[in-house]
C-alpha cells in the first residue's frame, strides 16, 4: 500500500467518526450519496487554495485546515444554506504524517463547528494545493442570491470589517503588534467564523447577500451589478474593531475595511421592516448604507457627499488578479 | 479586470449556453443550486489531475479537457447515476487564451456527450492542476455500490479491457504503431466513454459495480473486500480488442487487461437471472467469472486452476502510489 493510500484511509476513518444528517453514503465508494429533504435545494460551492498564492508554503497546517474549510463554508452562509458536508481534493508533494495530522485536526475543528461532514475526496501527489467543495441545503426559492436588492433597502454587514486585511500585515511580518492587538486580528484571519446561522436567519428577510471575500467595495459592486441598483455606503458607519484601530490608526483601518478581503462576514440588503426583528433576535446587523436606483457603489461622507474610495485597494496574499 | 477574471467570465458564458435540467442556478453567485426530484439521492464524486503526475505537462489541452471530464463522469456511471452537472477548479500558471479555448472545447464536447452542465468552479494561479466534482441523481436506494456482491453472481465487464494501458505505451512514446492500430487505442485513452447508460440499466439488476480505473484485478479486489466475497476471474474470458492484440501480442495484452488502469469501463456482479434481459437489450455485458464465498480475487486458467497474476502490474502515468 502506498503512502497516499494510507492518507486516504486516514481521512476515511475520520469521516466515519461523524455520521451526519443528509449523508446516506460517505467516503469509500465511487460516489458519495446525499439525501435532500423534500422541498429543499442543494447549494454547492468550490474553492481552491494554492500554496504560495493563497497561503504561505510554510503555513501552519492546523491553521490552514481550519481556514480553508471556513472560507468555503462562508459561501454556504452567503446563500442562507444549512451545511451538509464537503469533499477535499488534497494535492501534496510528500505524505508527511505530522503535517497531515495537524491539517486534519484543523479541518476537523472547523468541520464540527460548521456541522459539515467529510463525504469524499481525492489525494494526489504534486505541488501543495487544496480544493474544497461544500454542500448545503436550503428551502426551494429561499436561497439568498445577489440579484434581489431593491431601492429603499438598507445595506448591512455582519460585523467589524478589515480585521483580516490588518492581520495580513502581521502574517507577512510587515508589522508587529503587542499580543492584545495581534491575537484578535490573527484569530479573524486564521479562523474566520462563517456566519451560517445569520445567513439562515436572513432567509425570507434579506433581499440580496454575499460573503465579503474580495473587499466591501468590490463585493458590494457584485450586488449592485447583479441587482441593477446603486449601493451608497456611508464611510463613517463602516464598523471597525478596536484591535484594527490600534494597529493601523483610523485612516488605514477604514482603507482595510473598504478594500480588504478575507473577512468572510456577510454583506446584505434588507427591506427596512425586517430590521427590528433581526435586532430583537440579537443578530449582528450593522447598517452601513442604502440601496438606490442607479448603478455602481458610491462612498459618502458624513454630510452625504460622494467621496473617492482609497486610491489603492487591498491585495490578497500573493500576486493580484487571481 | 485581471486575466483570471476574464477566464471566469469565459466559463460563465459557456455554462449559460447550456440551461440544464436540475440546475436551478449555475455560475455567478456564492453557490450553485441544484434541484433533485422527490425520491432521488444526489451522487457526488471528486477527482484531481495533476500535470506531470496524471498527464504530461505538454498534453494537448483539448484532449485533456475531454479526458478529465470523462474520468469523473465514469464515477457517476459506476453508481448508476443520471448526470446533472459538474464544477471545475482549474489552477493554471498563466492565462493562455489558446490553451484555454482548446481546453474548454474539449470539456464542452464531453459535457454535451454526458449531459453534464458546468455549474460552478474556481480559477486560480499556480502549477497546472484540475479538480472536477461531478453531480448526478439516482432513485433512493438504487445506487450501484461495491458491497452487494453475493456468491453465485456472475462477474461481468462492459467491454474490451487494457486498451488504455496499451495506448499509454504510445502516449509516452515507448512504442509506435501503424494508424489502424494506434487510432482506436489512443481514442480509448484520450476519450474514454463513461458507461452512463449501462450504469443506469444495471440499477435493480447488478448486485455491485465500479468503474475500472486502477486495473481489473485491483478494482475487483475493492468489490471483494466491500462485499466480503471471493471473485474468480477466468483469464481466457477477459475480452481483448484486436488493436491491443496487434500492438502487444496476447501475453502482454492480457497483462494490460488485468493490471492496466484508465479503461473506465464498468465491472459488476450480476445475479444470473438478469443476464438474458441485459443481452436482449443489447448492452455490452461480457461475463468473465463468478462470485464465490471466501475472500480476495483469484485468476483461473481454462481448466479452472488458480494461476498467478502477471508479476508486475500496470503503472499509471507518472510515479506509482498516487
Amino acid at each position: 500500500m502506498g503512502e497516499f493510500e494510507l492518507i486516504r484511509r486516514f481521512f476515511a476513518a475520520a469521516s466515519c467518526a461523524q455520521p451526519a444528517e443528509g449523508v446516506a453514503r460517505g467516503i469509500g465508494d465511487d460516489c458519495a450519496l446525499l439525501d435532500l429533504p423534500p422541498g429543499e435545494q442543494l447549494a454547492v460551492s468550490t474553492d481552491t487554495l494554492v500554496a504560495g498564492v493563497h497561503f504561505p508554503v510554510s503555513c501552519d497546517p492546523f491553521l490552514l485546515g481550519q481556514r480553508a474549510l471556513a472560507v468555503s463554508a462562508s459561501d454556504l452562509a452567503a446563500m442562507g444554506a444549512t451545511p451538509i458536508g464537503f469533499t477535499l481534493a488534497l494535492t501534496l508533494p510528500t505524505a508527511d504524517a505530522d503535517w497531515l495530522q495537524a491539517f486534519a485536526r484543523g479541518l476537523d475543528v472547523m468541520a464540527r463547528q460548521c456541522r459539515l461532514a467529510l463525504i469524499g475526496g481525492d489525494t494526489t501527489r504534486g505541488p501543495l494545493c487544496l480544493t474544497l467543495t461544500v454542500f448545503g441545503r436550503v428551502p426551494r426559492g429561499q436561497a439568498l442570491t445577489r440579484d434581489g436588492a431593491r431601492p429603499g433597502d438598507l445595506l448591512c454587514v455582519g460585523g467589524d470589517l478589515g480585521d483580516a486585511a490588518g492581520a495580513l500585515e502581521l502574517v507577512l511580518e510587515r508589522m508587529s503588534a503587542p499580543e492584545e492587538v495581534a491575537a484578535p486580528l490573527l484569530a479573524r484571519y486564521w479562523s474566520p467564523q462563517p456566519q451560517l446561522t445569520l445567513g439562515q436567519a436572513l432567509r425570507g428577510r434579506a433581499s440580496a447577500a454575499l460573503d465579503i471575500s474580495d473587499g466591501l467595495l468590490a463585493d458590494c459592486g457584485h450586488i449592485a451589478n447583479a441587482s441593477a441598483v446603486a449601493l451608497k455606503i456611508e464611510a463613517a458607519r463602516v464598523p471597525l474593531s478596536p484591535a484594527l484601530l490600534a494597529l493601523l490608526g483610523e485612516s488605514r483601518a477604514v482603507e482595510c475595511a473598504l478594500g480588504g478581503g478575507d473577512d468572510y462576514l456577510l454583506a446584505f440588503t434588507l427591506p427596512e421592516q425586517h430590521l427590528p426583528a433581526l435586532r430583537a433576535e440579537d443578530w449582528p446587523v450593522r447598517v452601513i448604507g442604502r440601496v438606490e436606483a442607479g448603478e455602481g457603489v458610491q462612498l459618502l461622507d458624513a454630510a452625504g457627499r460622494v467621496i473617492d474610495p482609497p486610491a489603492r485597494g487591498y491585495q490578497h496574499f500573493g500576486s493580484a488578479g487571481d
